[in-house]
């Protein structure tokens, strides 16, 4: 199997962009990946999305965006796992490239979730969890997550002000970030006291919803060199997935697609956890966060608390956890999140994340994860030049 | 890059399956497909689907799915390009084994369109089309095609008889398919006379609105014995795309996409339209059935109305076309159909077509399109044992 290298990477900032349609964002980012890369042209389009088909009244974008960024008439789909649909396109052209039906291609993601009303847009992500028996019986995304927040809590004996200070922490490294949808710090107190979503959790708890799009260009590892003068090798990459109603799991504080995909992907890549030294995982609350540092390998079940006080997850302590500022403060356009995840990391191992940079920062992870856990796709990436 | 191999196909019929959710059906064509063949296990499920998020109330549909078959915790995502999505999600399947990440892989399609009201279908089935460009002005999917018709019969001085005897010959078809949604023949007046849609596109021009779900085994071609007493092999696979909407195209009554896809698989195969000896190709309207057809080699420009009438499209022709019924009388699952379309094609080289069977078929083709033509995906199958 080739070996696949990701040689360039573009990003819009997220955020509520009112003036921008869906075609416009992913263009921006399309337009900046292709600035970056002298490749001759690309041979497939693949692109995550989830809820263009609600929010936006427009499916079947593999096609529109392929036509609207001029490389047409390569072929183009669209990949959708939820939240995860980013990281599953990412998945999907790896194979393409490492299969060689195609040399040179682009995953990505774009969401527009203001071109939705309030009510829709939570809707629409709320379809990301068991319509028949989740969605149908009133259960929103964020209330799901609240039980599990709960039930950590409960079990760990983990004081509600932890998850606070992850938030906190997440702000603090999103301040750094010119991409990010909320760039300021925050205090425990703001995330304490903000209104109530679904007890426990608060609005500083949850990822914003906002706009945005970022695209990458996979090539060959051994192409790379003619295309690019600094690229990233993915030496480890793999999906899994679980239940998608989180009735149905033996133990809701697992999440054992996480479990799984990390798995597989440190196999792959022939590295284990204590050998990564950033990553960019999915936090879409702050109780995704603390499950998937667990989950990843970066800390025993129950015990974050203990090591995020010890800090374990800022640059100097075992693994640099999300200097983008993550899902909560870099936001989360859905989509396009698992690929703003590489982008990010590709950016910090060639050194070009600016005030985020972390120093000595040689292996990196992604993880991105679809619904409550019914999907992820975890990713490893390293310097390769 | 490895060979492929198709083991083992499962299908439900094609109808308004209202007792049965998203994941029954699917879970009906899998079931079917996992019991013709003596795989120990599957690695990965790629799921076609175009309208689940609008008239279900559901993404996230690969986890969902593969929880519900008892696949889990594989990786599982959905592919979509509107119509097509089929075909993109066997594009991708294809990539996942031919690059060696997986060895047995699902690949299929639901759709689940009597969930909603008729305005709702129809609106959901318009975002194939670009919503911005198109759909925002009151072109629905069918109305596009009208134009495209209209100009077909002025440019190439065509009757409009021909259309309906193109919808009479796909019924004399599908009323051999015990899979069918319209397993009745029809009379030339009965199209003609039919409820006018979009001038002049009457019902009987139509595919119908259905509920279904296809489901494939792929695999190594070199272990298919290992699976399977009887197999076929996939020996050309392309995607293609062309501008989403139909106006900023220099010919409307090309489908560049299939020309392109078409063009690529030929040569991947070695083979050449002739050589083809059955093909199902995508009839959303009967115009969209004679375009494919000449865009797919089998016919030149214009000249559709002579080879139909010499019988040129039916066994003991040129190449029979459709002996499924093909959207029209078959039905048209609109993220299923590419998955139909390769199982049908797999069932006639392995002499299992029944009632449907073409004598001495050594050769298929399949072709689903996205849109009015945006995307394409085509496959040339051959029986391999």
């Amino acid at each position: 199997m080739r070996k696949i290298a990701v040689i360039s990477y573009g990003l819009t900032k997220v955020e509520k962009h009112w003036k921008k349609s869906l075609r416009e964002l992913f263009g921006e980012a399309a337009k900046s990946a292709m600035e970056d890369a002298r490749v001759p042209g690309i041979d497939a389009l693949i692109v995550g999305n989830m809820c263009a088909s609600d929010l936006s009244d427009q499916n079947n974008i593999g096609g529109l965006l392929a036509d609207y960024i001029g490389i047409s008439p390569c072929p183009a789909y669209r990949v959708e796992a939820a939240c995860a649909s980013g990281g599953a396109a990412i998945l999907a052209g790896y194979s393409a490239v490492a299969s060689g039906m195609s040399d040179i291609v682009m995953v990505g993601g774009v969401e527009k979730l203001s071109d939705g009303v309030a009510n829709n847009t939570t809707l629409s992500l709320g379809k990301a969890a068991d319509a028949d028996y989740e969605l149908f019986f009133g259960s929103s995304f964020v209330s799901l997550n609240a039980l599990m927040m709960n039930h950590y809590m409960q079990t760990y004996h983990t004081p509600r002000e932890v998850f606070a200070d992850f938030a906190v922490l997440m702000h603090k490294n999103g301040a750094r970030n010119p991409y990010a949808q909320l760039p300021f710090e925050i205090s425990r107190e703001t995330v304490m006291n903000s209104d109530r979503i679904a007890d426990p959790i608060t609005l500083y708890d949850c990822a914003p919803v906002g706009d945005g799009a970022a695209a990458l260009i996979l090539c060959p590892l051994e192409d790379a060199p003619k295309y690019s003068d600094s690229y990233v090798e993915i030496s480890g990459i793999a999906g899994a997935t679980d239940t998608i109603d989180i009735a149905s799991r033996p133990d809701i504080l697992s999440l054992n697609s996480t479990v799984v995909a990390a798995d597989k992907a440190y196999k792959m890549a022939k590295l284990t956890p204590r050998d990564v030294d950033i990553a960019e995982i999915h936090d879409t609350f702050t109780i995704t966060g603390v499950l998937s540092i667990e989950d990843l390998g970066f800390c025993e079940k129950g015990k974050f608390a203990k090591l995020l006080d010890e800090h374990a997850f800022e640059p100097g302590g075992a693994v640099t956890i999300n200097p983008s500022g993550g899902l909560k403060s870099r936001g989360h356009p859905v989509g396009a999140t698992g690929a703003y995840q590489v982008a990010e990391i590709a950016m910090q191992l060639l050194g070009n994340a600016g005030k985020m940079q972390v120093p000595d920062s040689e292996i990196g992870l992604t993880q991105n994860i679809g619904g409550s856990g019914s999907s992820s796709f975890v990713s490893i990436l390293r310097r390769a030049k």
